[in-house]
This record gives structure tokens, sequence and C-alpha cells, in this order.
């Protein structure tokens, strides 16, 4: 029996239907394990801005670092991104969670689940038996460099930025996770144009001296975008900085066949967040068409996290049920669907 | 008959043998209409570097400045790449090609061929229809900002910038090809997190009133890596900044079965440029597998540039004639695969 402190941010559109589901399911796990968690809301996001002016509110960033792990939903607002001039946006909240509580490090794991191969665009040929942990860095880069604009707003800027060490830092946790797989790395990178790419590229060429068990190869962002979708079974640990991690993960998530399935996690020095990698979704907020999914297989990765691993494999488990019984949302059974909190239920149930 | 003179740059790698067949069907169009090509050669890239030291000679530079149109192969050297503080590069005497001959509009078709549907790792189902055009800006942004390291070269840097100008006249061209073909642009930026994005929406909203025929959607660039692969049917024309016009545009060629098809146009103020959308692909170098038909492709935009669309619909039947029969390189034609020349005769003897 332990106890633990979890912050559950819910955020905007679909976040909080998410949540509910990947939180009753932590609720059986405590049950059944006679564990206790302590699971407060918090806002952030658009429904922060709306609530309090502030998309990260101190009482929220104070929660989330008392926390034993961060539960987030999703953020952000079409309202926000049709107004280029807006000050507060929504998603400064989650970039500044991520700055405050260092999380350099967002790991995607991107799996080809059998019953699902028939979703997938893809081919089931192409993509059987793939198996990827993706490692975007997420506390540098373009994201946080210098921007703005002249005075007369003619010129815009974005300052893209990396140093030694915050390349090292994640450049490590990919080489040891690739040393319990494959041990197979691959910098996605672009180096024949940026600086900064060939930054990346030295770091890691010099570090692959200490990992002599992991073969490392080297893609441009261009290259990489295709060789996802030709080859995905190829990578194993794809290694890569913020804004390519950014489009890449999001682009390798469709091989699953549904976005709704993908959980990550983003570790760093203090606490580790864990978020489906879907948006908010605004067109389904409130629908009950929501895959809860991806949420509660981001409270698995919680759970192992918090080395609680007979409990995350327990949830696992229930979603595998879910995924072979059919009990899914409609993009992925379109003849009987069944709503996000039916899935929910079906899967706590499990636990 | 007209005399037209056109800059041949072979380049590196594979560009030398798919620019011959492509040379070799300009040459069947000048003598069946009896037109006249200077079709003269010049050194670009790796292989101008190991000549003279410059990855674009001013003899080049100068003969494209004189030319009516520029027909280019591909340029990339793979011993440069793994040479991070390599000071000459092939890849910039491409960019500065780009920059001083101002083609700040890349124009990437994708459409997928009937006969090649086999071949894509895509669902026929999902990308059957597929017709887009995709607008990449291509003298701005984070290729050509400031870039480089601090003086103890620990951190590095690359600074992406744009100005209204820029936007403006590339958004223009996207706008008119919009209205001339299924009225949809879509925007792909990533407004929600760089300001560069964020100008790039205020100056397309404005400029949409313009254009009140055209629909414009905005897409991030994360969820444009998925819609491209799971919905490509929904896209007309899309325009987007350099280095995200770089990714999306090589990942949709996915779509089309091969790279070896693709063809671009990058245009400006001056003289455009024609190539393949594939790079120099050094390891198929000299063994006759190389797919000449984006360049040959290339060609046929080059002759309807200059205005010589009977030609170009000559030289497009022609390829039609080979993709129907069959007559292709290996990666189309597992069983019996014509060679590069083969293909490239095939064609030429078509025309
Ligand atoms: C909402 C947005 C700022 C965010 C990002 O780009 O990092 C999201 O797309 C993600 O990938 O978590
Ligand atoms: C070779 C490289 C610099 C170039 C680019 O990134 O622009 C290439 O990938 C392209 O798309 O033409």
């Amino acid at each position: 029996m332990v106890s633990k402190k979890i912050a559950v941010l819910p955020g905007d559109g679909i976040g909080p239907e998410v949540c509910r589901q990947a939180v009753k399911v932590l609720e059986a796990v405590a049950e059944r394990f006679h564990h206790h968690f302590d699971l407060s809301s918090h806002p952030v996001g658009a429904c922060a801005i709306d609530a309090t002016g502030n998309p990260l509110p101190d009482e929220t960033l104070a929660a989330c670092r008392n926390a034993d792990a961060v539960l987030l939903g999703a953020i952000g607002d079409p309202k926000y991104d049709h107004n280029p001039s807006a000050k507060v946006r929504p998603e400064q909240g989650l970039l500044r969670l991520r700055k405050e509580l260092g999380l350099f490090a967002n790991i995607r794991p991107v799996v080809a689940y059998d019953v699902l191969l028939a979703h997938s665009p893809l081919k089931r040929e192409r993509i059987e038996g793939t198996d990827m942990l993706i490692f975007r860095e997420l506390t540098g880069g373009i994201y946080f460099g210098e921007k703005g604009r002249t005075a007369d707003g003619e010129v815009a800027y974005d300052h893209c930025t990396y140093s030694r060490p915050e390349i090292a830092r994640i450049a490590h946790l990919a080489f040891q996770a690739a040393a319990g797989r494959r041990q197979h790395l691959t910098l996605v990178d672009k180096a024949n144009v940026l600086e900064t790419s060939r930054l990346w590229r030295e770091v890691v060429r010099e570090m692959a001296t200490q990992y002599p068990e992991v073969t490392v190869d080297y893609l441009f962002v261009d290259n990489a975008a295709m060789q996802v979708i030709l080859n995905p079974t190829q990578f194993d640990v794809i290694l890569t900085e913020n804004m390519f991690g950014d489009i890449i993960s999001d682009e390798a998530s469709v091989i699953a066949g549904s976005m709704g399935l993908l959980p990550s996690a983003s570790i760093g020095a203090q606490v580790a967040l864990f978020e489906p990698i879907h948006g908010s979704y605004p067109q389904a907020k409130g629908k009950g068409i929501a895959n809860p999914i991806a949420a509660i297989l981001s409270a698995a990765m919680l759970l192992a996290h918090l080395e609680l691993h007979e409990e995350a494999a327990l949830v696992r488990e229930a979603v595998d049920e879910a995924l072979n019984n059919g009990i899914l949302t409609q993009e992925l059974n379109h003849s009987a669907p069944y709503t996000t909190e039916e899935v929910g239920n079906y899967i706590a149930f499990w636990v």
C-alpha cells in the first residue's frame, strides 16, 4: 500500500472527459491494491485563462511541484488560434509548465496494435511489427527562443538555440532506452542546413562511443518524414529536437490507426507529466465520442513511473481487453460505437 | 520554332544520370517541333566543390542568370553530411542559387497515379483522387537567417525571420493557383507557438478578402503532418514556409508510390528552376536504377513555363505511356525492371 499525490490537469476541449476516465481507472487501481491516490484537479490552458486570466495559475504550478506525478488532458481552444494578436494563449500554459517543471524529454511509444491494423491508413504489410520510441526534446529550441516583431510589426522572428548540455541530457536517456531495446538510435535533424542540427550531430556522435552496443543513424528530417511512412519498422529509438519531434511524432501516430490510443511521458529534473498525444479536439467536446484510451494509457505510464509496475501492467491488459472486444469509440468502432464513459467504465471494471 | 537557353545543372549522385534522360527528352521535343534548345551543363554542389572549391561557381550562376530556364538534377554527398564542421557544403550551392535567382516559391504537385496505387504505402481508398499543389516559401525563414555558435562552441543558434512582403508574394501565387483549381487554400503553420507563423496567418487572413472565391483553412504543422496521410484528398493548395514545406512536401510525396515521379518548379523574380524533388541518392549512383521520370516531368514543367504547352503535354503523355506499359525502373517494376536509360529512351521515342 502506497500513498501518492497525483495532480490532474484536465485542460480544454475533450481533456476533461478523457481525464475523468483515466482518473476512474486510477481509482479502481487504488481500490484493488489498497493504495491511496490523492487526485486533485487544477485548471490550465484556455479554461484557466477564462477563470483567472492566466493559462498557468500559480496554484496549479504549485500543485504540480508538490505532486508525485502529473496527469494532463489537453490544451487549446480555437478562439485563440484565430486571433493571432491575442497576448495570452492557452499553449503558453503548457509551455511554461514544461519549462517550470524542467520536463526536457517527451517520450512517445508508437506501436501498431494488431487489432487496429485495419484502421490504419497504411497497408498492413508496411506497419506490422512497428514498435518505436520517440524522444522529443521539450524545453529548448525554437519553442523557447526569443521571439517577436520589429517595431513596425512588418518583420517577425523566432530564434532557435541549443546548448551541448541540453542535447546531452536527453541524448543520454535515448541511448539508454535504445540499449535496453533493439540497440538502434536514429537522430533526426537538418544538419545540412541548420547549425543547431550540426551541434546535435556532434554531441550524439561523441556520445556514441559511450554506448558501443548502440548503432546510430542520422536522418535529415525531410527524409525522416518519408521513412516513418515508407518503412516504420526500421526504427527503434528516434531522438530529435523540439519542433521536429512535434511534427514527426504526430505523423508517426497515424500508423497506430488512431491518435486516440497514444500516450506520452514528459520527464525531467523534477516531477514527471503524462498526457495523451492528441489535442483538445474541440469539435468533439461534450459529445461522448472522444477516445479515453490515450489518457488511460498515459495513466499506465504514470503508474510505471511511480514503480507500480504490476498496476501499470493491469491497466494495459484492461485496455487490451477493450481493444480485443471492440469496446471502442466511434473512430474505431463504426457499427456499434461505445461512448467515452462506457469505454472508461469497461476498462476500470477490468482493473 | 523558338530558341531557348536552358542551363542544365546535373549536380551530384544520381543527378547527372537522370538529367541526361531529361535532356534527351528535351532534345527530342526540339527535333519534333523544330525548336532550338541551347542545353549547356554547369557544375553545382559537391562535384563543383571537388572541381573548384566552390559549390556554386560564378560561371554556373552567370549561366543560370543568362538562361531562359534552369534544369537541376540533385545536390548532396554523404561525405559532407558526416562532417558537421565542414565549412563548405554542397547544399550551400543550392541555397545560394535559390537566393541569387530570387526563387521564392517552390511548387510541388502531388498526384496519385492510378497505375501506381499498388506501390503506395497507403491504402488505395485513402489516396485515390489525391491532387494537391504545395507552395513552399524557398528563400526565407530559418534556412537563411543568421546562424552560428557562441565563441566557446557550446551553444548553436539559427534565426528564423519572415517579413510581410516575403509572405505576401508567395501567398498571392498560392491564392491565384487555388482560384484556378478547387478554390481551397490551406495555410500550414505553428501559430500557437511561433511569432513568424502568426505573421503568416495575419498576412494570409488579410489577403483572403481579395480572393473571396477561395476558402482558406489554417492547420498547425503537427496536425498537417497527420492529415496529409490520413486524408490527403482534403487538400487542394497548401501554402507554407520554408522548413515546414521541406518536411510536408517530402512526406506528401510518399502518397504517389515513388519519389522518383515528382517534379518541382521554383519560380521567382528572375529565371525559374525545375528539379525532381528526390535527392542525390548516392547509394544508387551509376547503377542505372534511378528513376528518370521526376527529372523528365520537371522538364515538362519547364516547357510549360516557357509557354510551350503542346510540347509539355506531349512529354506528360509519353510519361503516361511508360507508366501504363510498365517501362519503369526497379522500385516500380520489380519483376522486369528497365534501366534509367531505357526508360529515358522510351519516353524520348514517344515524344
Ligand atoms: C499545443 C502545442 C503547443 C504542443 C506542442 O507543439 O508542443 C502540442 O502540439 C504537443 O505536441 O504537445
Ligand atoms: C538539400 C536541401 C538543402 C534541400 C532543402 O532542404 O531545401 C532539399 O531537401 C530540398 O527540399 O530541396
